[in-house]
């Protein structure tokens, strides 16, 4: 089973995203490096002890609605129990309300391990960061008096209720009304689908952040207000009053994280035929900026998306490979030991667990890079500040989109490592796949988000970001150059080709943008973002080897460079000259 | 739902695969193109009418074990009858024995559209005709005149025994053995595991082939003798008699083919004590060939599990479609409808439909091309007769390893356009991945049909029949560029150099085994094998897109090789220069 890979996580974060100099800097305040590892350890070690062993349990009994409740599998209560007693899931919380508002990038590494743990588990609990964010940036003071603490704590859990049947990606479609009671209070009436952990039974209350619109809002995304509806009403010494109109209709059926209960809730149905109906809720921020609240929290949501992509890869990374040291077959010509060679040995294998690791590691560190830059926006000031944000904004859709391609791609390359045993459910490497396969839908499909990365993260800075950014990638690949180190091969020269070709693709999207042609740089956009994360992977790889002795990381960087990176120049020409085929084949989709 | 594409797959046999040709030239007897038109249609309707609305049930309900029976979902055991009625099951079956004796491309095509309907249900059949196609080789007239007709008209059916949990992808590790009793047959021993449809309650009776060894037998696969063993023995007038000791001792849990049973097969336990111990069975062939028995159908056995692929693939193609075209959100260019446009107008979702499209038709291309060649060199004499042979035995490994990689990756795409809706088990996108995931993996796993294709498919004829078969994949981007026909835009120069990347990489890794560099070859199998599909498909794009007047067929083609297609060149460079990289990669393997 899964052991949280500390040491790795630990040099990503320090060498290759930059938490060493944003320490050596004083960017952190009194986090000390021993505390990073202090932390990063005892985060492994629930990851590994307490959250792994239940994996499975959870797979196989999934969440139970019953009579609008919803029960978690065995065990698991207890363990969201022990979770919140060690402080976890304060970790990034606001200090003001109990939390230790670490950096981002201790959330992020934590988060990783949680979520090869089990994703079923680590995300219940990111939703309710999510609504901490939202409440803690736009509520107002009465409502984070109420709620805050308990949401930070964990004794309650808070949810983010944005989906309707018909808005989905577009959410201008949302229905659902809010209608003013005129203390302050309102109505809300609708229907939320896709809701996680909408109802269970790991906590007293639980704290909804439902989207609707007020009557006579403007039409479409201008008209969108943010309430909080709570499952119990708080009584003013913070002890549970009456139920509020909020529940559960319906779990889904789903492929994978059965665990997690995913809810269609019901705002406002009237079950108390005695009251007013509908849900009384309270309003976070202002009337009609609803969508501006969630939207701060959305590229913290993407990223924690992308780590259940990166954990669920290096799961099945972890499995695979111990099952390929174990199983015999055959013969081999690095095996000279008796008998059949353990399936390690074998080429055809080799090749899948190195493109297992070398992908995990390059969506980690995209993932962590991105972090660190939200960091530096936190604490930096005016320009500095402002270049940091903008590199967190750049980088989220592409952590989000290709982590979660690489968790799903990594774990089905994990079934076949296993053959048959692969397909079988005891074994738990299927498992792992149909976890992954949702992470790549929400929080925006992946190919919202690289429309997201063309369309709004080329252009900052008046397109000046990116190229800054792709000049530092090319800074590692010179520093390769300039160290004379042995066993990389030809990764110097083949991570320059990619990052020419992402420049090129760069400057071709930029343009089109700029000439008014949408339609090129949309019909580009998912292979341009598959470009961005391979040739900036090169970079992050060689960063990593160079930092330290260890020579898996030099071989990594190598075997990536020289079998892998090389996809940029295909995607390249896909982005450059790809788009006229696509637009114009209307024909090849009647049937 | 799924709609047999009768049209298309007509089209691709004819005027793709070479159907026509063969027609013209008399070579598959008084078969007429009408005719074969009929059956397709019949086989098409029976896939879209019968066996598609079964899918769902089958999945759902799954196959139950109990007291050592397996119940099939509801329906399905009828669904069996009215397919044995129909006369399917004798669609390839010998003439002697009451089969129709028709094509492959017939049969690979009939597959195709079962197997689109349903996999679990068309993947039982398949294993009776790899029975029958063994018997009929290599079973005694006496076995034949027993078994063959009822197997053929698929009164009984038949299964394949092979893996033990030792000996996978490794036969030599097989442990089951055989007794010689005296009298003619055999006491066998052993346990078997993974065998599809072992045991269930469509027929009476079930025709185990098992794969054991003879006391003192060599070791290794030649020491392996096929032996057919019989759930119930068979009297003289062709009644059933006493059980024999074969039982199912457990079924798998797996990810996808729910309904298909795959057993672990006990021999010889002694369930009944007052006999003497072991499952009797019959010598199939001469002993210690059963391997050799068991190749000569594995090639049918592996093309068909091909089919499984393109049929996953075109299944999964056709429900994004119509869901696409029907699911509305945001705005996008190619729309000016009122309201939101159907997703299918965003250019990320026609990039996916596309690329789901093209590949389909690419996979079914080279697995149509392969059945073509079986049935020239079952017609064929001498000289043809071999070359055809080839051709088929080149082809086969491609087929199947790229044409199931297709079938996941077509179906996690399928997934993905579904959006969220595609992570609930209701829409049906999900379990077409879990269907699809297993078929990389049996008969061979991919890794080790590339090897197969590199190792022992590349030599052929001393190297000269894949030059061949690039030769005539060139004659199709010739033919392209004479007709001088409109829309193609670069598809001639991109398929072309595609061809280039498959010529150069044939040549070096020719030259590899030549010079016994054969780690250096096997590192660059799984990469080749990719090139080489990629490649011909082009080609076969273009041949079928010049055969008539089809837009559809001409913007397909210029999508792929604008798109797609250039992907061979980032794999001609792993093939050439990645295998050093790869051989002294170990230090990265370790943890």
């Amino acid at each position: 089973m899964y052991r949280a890979p500390v040491d790795e996580i630990a040099h990503t974060l320090k060498h290759v995203a930059g938490l060493r100099a944003a320490l050596d800097a004083g960017r952190l305040g009194d986090l000390s490096e021993d505390l990073v590892d202090a932390i990063l350890g005892e985060a492994g070690r629930f990851a590994t002890d307490e959250v792994t062993p239940l994996r499975k349990i959870g797979d196989e009994h999934g969440a139970v609605l019953k009579d609008a409740a919803v029960t978690t599998p065995p065990g698991w209560k207890d363990l969201y129990r022990r979770w919140t007693e060690g402080g976890w899931n304060a970790l990034t919380g606001p200090e003001d309300f109990g939390g230790q508002g670490l950096p981002q990038m201790l959330s992020v590494a934590a988060l990783e391990m949680w979520n090869s743990g089990s994703m079923a588990f680590a995300i219940g609990p990111t939703l309710t960061m999510g609504a901490v964010e939202a409440l803690d940036k736009h509520g107002s003071d009465e409502l984070k008096a109420t709620y805050l603490e308990k949401l930070v704590s964990g004794e309650w859990m808070g949810t983010m209720n944005l989906t309707e049947p018909q808005a989905g990606s577009d959410l201008a479609a949302l229905r659902s009304r809010a209608e003013p009671v005129g203390d302050g209070t309102y109505r809300i009436f609708g229907q939320k689908i896709f809701i996680t952990y909408g109802e269970h039974d790991f906590t007293d209350n639980i704290v909804h952040l439902v989207l609707a619109r007020l009557p006579d809002a403007p039409a479409g995304t201008r008209g969108i207000s943010l309430f909080l509806v709570p499952k119990f009403f708080v009584n003013e010494d913070g002890s549970l009053g009456a139920r509020n109109d909020a529940f559960c209709a319906s779990i889904e059926h789903k492929l994978g994280i059965h665990a997690s209960p995913t809810c269609t809730m019901i705002y406002g149905d009237g079950f108390a035929k005695d009251r007013e109906p509908g849900a009384i809720g309270w309003l976070i921020g202002e009337e009609n900026k609803g969508l501006a609240c969630m939207f701060t929290m959305m590229n913290n949501a993407r990223l924690a998306v992308a780590m259940q992509g990166v954990a669920i890869a290096e799961a099945a990374r972890q499995q695979a490979l111990a099952y390929a040291q174990d199983r015999r077959q055959g013969k081999a010509a690095g095996f000279d030991g008796e008998g059949m060679a353990p399936i390690v040995h074998h080429a055809d294998v080799k090749r899948n667990l190195l493109t297992m690791k070398a992908l995990t590691q390059v969506a980690r560190s995209i993932a962590y890079s991105c972090a660190h830059a939200l960091d530096m926006a936190r604490t930096g000031e005016g320009d500095d500040a402002r270049h940091w944000q903008e590199r967190a904004n750049l980088l989220t859709p592409v952590a989000k989109a290709f982590a979660t391609d690489v968790g799903v791609d990594v774990a089905s390359i994990g079934v076949q490592v296993h053959g048959g045993m692969g397909y079988i459910e005891e074994t738990g490497a299927a498992a792992l796949l149909r976890d992954a396969r949702i992470a790549p839908i929400y929080e925006g499909t992946n190919g919202i988000q690289a429309i997201d990365l063309v369309t709004r993260k080329l252009p900052l800075s008046g397109g000046e970001h990116v190229k800054g950014y792709i000049g530092e990638l090319r800074a590692d690949i010179e520093a390769l150059r300039k160290s004379n180190a042995d066993g990389f091969g030809a990764t110097a020269e083949r991570c320059n080709a990619a990052l020419d070709d992402l420049a090129e693709a760069t400057d071709f999207l930029q343009r089109a943008l700029a000439d008014g042609r949408q339609e090129e740089a949309l019909a580009g956009a998912t292979p341009y973002l598959r470009l961005f994360a391979l040739a900036a992977g090169g970079a992050y790889l060689v960063r990593g080897a160079l930092a330290g002795e260890d020579k898996a990381r030099v071989v990594l960087a190598r075997f990536f460079a020289e079998n892998l990176v090389d996809e940029a120049s295909a995607l390249k020409r896909r982005v450059i000259a790809g788009a006229e085929s696509l637009v114009s084949a209307d024909a090849a989709l009647a049937s």
